[in-house]
């Protein structure tokens, strides 16, 4: 049966979905209830929409529709559209399917990645298949299904030249902006390295953030290629292209629970490398408290499983394990970062522990690339850091973006607004938390507002004095500031080392300070 | 910190769910994203509300209010409410345990069903705690704190008296009305039996959605405990009370992926038993293609499981296992339903299977209640009902209900159109499909329309002849019959014995007949 109703516009965004909302009489009407599916047609296009349910604001023979269905069917205020009662998509009996624990095919893979494209399944049915699929697993054949189905899910870039490097951080590590000096030095030494990035979510900055200060970040497939053509390298923000856009609809639901199946990890970072062409990548995994992987152990066989599942794919995978305990660069904020960036490629020495880390990673990738030989790559990337040309290859990559070749670390703009905080005590840092620190630096107003930021003068294991200055932070208004200030306070993001760690007592209550 | 807002009422429900709709410029502003939670406070009352974000249809400085947080707050347009972003509740990390496999305990199944009540766990949690249990599975202490924290989430029915009946049966049969029959034998032979039913939500009728027919049965715990203290018992809608409350809220989680987790129906069911008071419960278990457990052995362990479980509860729970592979009674729908119950309880010689497993299950509860001893159940529930006392109780509940207790069968209006179904074959019937007789009784209106339905003239093993009349489709509408009409044509729910239920050969493509 099919049935006529008249749009009403709902501005809201259902996060993606199509949902309609249908008078509660209408649906019983029609025998249908809130979250079953119907099919929406107008003008020769159709979509498959989720039904929620009101009982005034939308009248009888009206249909209103959230914004995410408006922009799929261009619908327009009293529009008239047919709509059409349809049963659940097989993908939920796929999804059932997993939850019972039986391996999933290539095609009914497909067919889940295509309905997610097609946002015909709701987020209670993905919940269940993330849920699904962190308690399973994935075998192996899943693990490269799904992964080869994200790539299908979007464009895909194709270079001539080869070999085509990447590079990828397995999340989580403040001032982690080893791309932006990692880019420079590989394009520099005449390897091609198309790199996307993400923008925060709830970190300070993601890459993405930071690039965006010195050129736009939201460029289309053809001006990436037209970049990487001319400069051999660019550093981009992959949701405003539609690489592996199945991978961004994942993320949604696996974002509210921290619910990161080890299959879909794979199969998110892989499709990624593998849609901008990449043969060879290297993929840095951070343990410890504010990364992502918590063990030595844990990550050594995710380093397995990405060379494992990359070579079934056809590209070469290296990983390597480096400690996620503490920031790695001194600048948390997009604006604190760019400047940082800058200094480093005009070899100021800021920031040391990032410098390194960049320069043995660029190393790696020279090597797989083939422009050393094995052990000789490190010492490569620092002559090209060293001579300039990494920073001449930033000035150029800047330009191809849209971004001004010639801006210097002064010209980025700092929050005007700022606050240094001192030591109360005297003793050895044992801990510079990177959540708080993240924290404090997002109610500063990072990543939105750009000059927003921390920037640190310690690190772990050194020792302070009582009212040394331990770190400073700029925001763009007073309220911020205080909100930042405020944070601090409740949160102490600096550790000092102690005697006592916890004290149980038959006494009293077990006391039990903060444990790391 | 705290911001403030103006309210703007969307008159659409979020399904119970309490969503805020914000601009995204103040969002960002305050740093909040879509799904993250903030606490909603104005005259002295708070709600914990999930956020959802818009472009244009709320503007800065406005918060859309949709109308579940609009009843809870009772907020009024332009009102001045305050917004506070705060963090996930703990019960986010409970329910990531139970994702690892990790026991819960007592105290965290009891947060879990607060923050279930308080409507602050996001559909996505929801999903994830549900698949969680569905995959791992609950240990008894598990299923025992789950039923305890369910109960505790609503009100409980106290009586005086002892022994207190109650049966139920796990889902899924049409025509399954024994409990209408059961309670007036079971009430008549001076045992108490306070039962509350579900209304149907994907069948042609639930047991309170045709008792409804003869009787309201939306009572308030008090009006119960006043129908069951004067008539030893009563037939009312579960739902419209507030008993083991978060039973409702859970189901709408399970519904849309059919996931069932068996701790999770265990709590379920035992909770609405212990919260009417219930000593004494008779569990009926169809098995079979349209019922909810599939095999025999299957329902064994969960019968042992609900004696287990309701042991540890203080109730004395017996079960049965019985066939659910065809309908039981011959009337589909509220009305006819009625009419054939009431039929029934006159003695007239209708819907034979359905008065014997009534009867049977009434001499078991005779039995459980100390009535009479092991063995002599069914002829005094036969007693009973031939002697009219059934049929005496019914009216006098459906009097204390506040129906018209003078009610007789031709007095229950069925739809005025109707269609009769012949057989277009003649052989023996293999199977009368419940799932699709279902179907169609729901597009002919059942069970809003209270007066639609099927009625069956044939059931499995019959021998019919073509042109034979196989069932009645009654309607209110012209329109809905065609509609069920349509669907008679298209679901052939009447299967006829085949010699080849399935055929595969080398040269075409496997035909496989619709197998059972």
């Amino acid at each position: 049966m099919k049935y006529e109703f008249k749009v009403k516009k709902i501005d809201v965004t259902a996060g993606g979905k199509n949902v309609v909302v249908l008078n509660k009489e209408d649906a019983e009407d029609i025998d249908v209830g809130i979250m079953d599916r119907v099919k929406v047609k107008t003008n020769g296009k159709e979509a498959v929409a989720i039904v929620d349910l009101t009982e005034k604001y939308i009248k009888k023979g009206q249909i209103g529709c959230f914004s995410d269905l408006v922009k799929r069917l261009g619908l327009k205020n009293n529009q008239k559209v047919r709509i059409e009662p349809i049963e659940k998509p097989e993908t939920v009996e796929y999804i059932k399917k997993k939850l019972d624990g039986i391996e999933l095919s290539k095609e009914e893979i497909n067919a889940i990645i295509r309905d997610v494209m097609r946002e015909t399944l709701s987020d209670v049915e993905l919940t269940a298949l993330v849920s699904a699929m962190y308690i399973r697993g994935l075998t192996d054949k899943e693990t490269i299904g799904l992964t080869k189905a994200i790539i299908n899910s979007g464009a895909t870039l194709e270079f001539k030249k080869r070999p085509i490097l990447d590079k990828h951080c397995v999340g989580g590590v403040p001032g982690n902006r080893t791309t932006m000096i990692i880019v420079p030095i590989v394009a520099a030494a005449g390897l091609t390295i198309p790199k996307t990035s993400s923008r925060s979510i709830t970190s300070a900055a993601g890459t993405a953030d930071t690039m965006e200060v010195l050129a736009p970040v939201s460029l289309s497939v053809e001006k990436i290629k037209e970049v990487v053509e001319k400069t051999n390298g660019c550093m981009v923000w992959g949701g405003g292209v539609n690489l592996a856009a199945a991978d961004d609809k994942l993320i949604k639901i696996r974002h509210p629970l921290n619910l990161d199946p080890k299959g879909v990890l794979l199969a998110s970072i892989l499709a990624k490398k593998k849609a901008v062409g990449a043969t060879h990548v290297l993929i840095d995994i951070p343990i410890g408290l504010g990364a992502k992987v918590a063990s030595k152990k844990e990550a050594q066989a995710l380093a397995e499983d990405f060379m494992k599942i990359g070579s079934a794919l056809g590209m070469e995978v290296n990983c390597i394990i480096t400690p996620g305990y503490d920031p790695v660069g001194q600048a948390v904020g997009p604006a604190l970062e760019a400047r940082e960036v800058l200094k480093i490629l005009k070899g100021e020495q800021v920031s040391p522990d990032l410098v390194e880390k960049s320069l043995v990673m660029s190393g790696l990738l020279l090597e797989m690339g083939g422009k050393v030989k094995k052990g000789q790559g490190r010492l490569l990337a620092e002559k090209i850091l060293r001579k300039g040309e990494a920073l001449q290859k930033m000035r150029e990559i800047i330009e191809a973006q849209g971004g001004n070749p010639d801006i210097e670390p002064e010209d980025i703009k700092i929050g005007k607004k700022s606050l240094d905080i001192y030591s109360k005590e005297t003793g050895r840092i044992f801990l510079v938390n990177v959540k708080k620190i993240n924290s404090i630096a997002r109610a500063a107003g990072a990543p939105k507002d750009k000059g927003a930021g921390v920037y640190l003068y310690v690190e772990k294991g050194d020792k302070v004095k009582k009212g040394q200055k331990l770190f400073t932070i700029y925001a763009e208004s007073s309220r911020k500031l205080k909100a930042a200030q405020e944070l601090v306070e409740k949160l102490k993001p600096i550790e000092f080392e102690k005697i006592i760690l916890g004290e149980y007592s038959t006494e009293r209550k077990p006391m039990v300070y903060e444990f790391h």
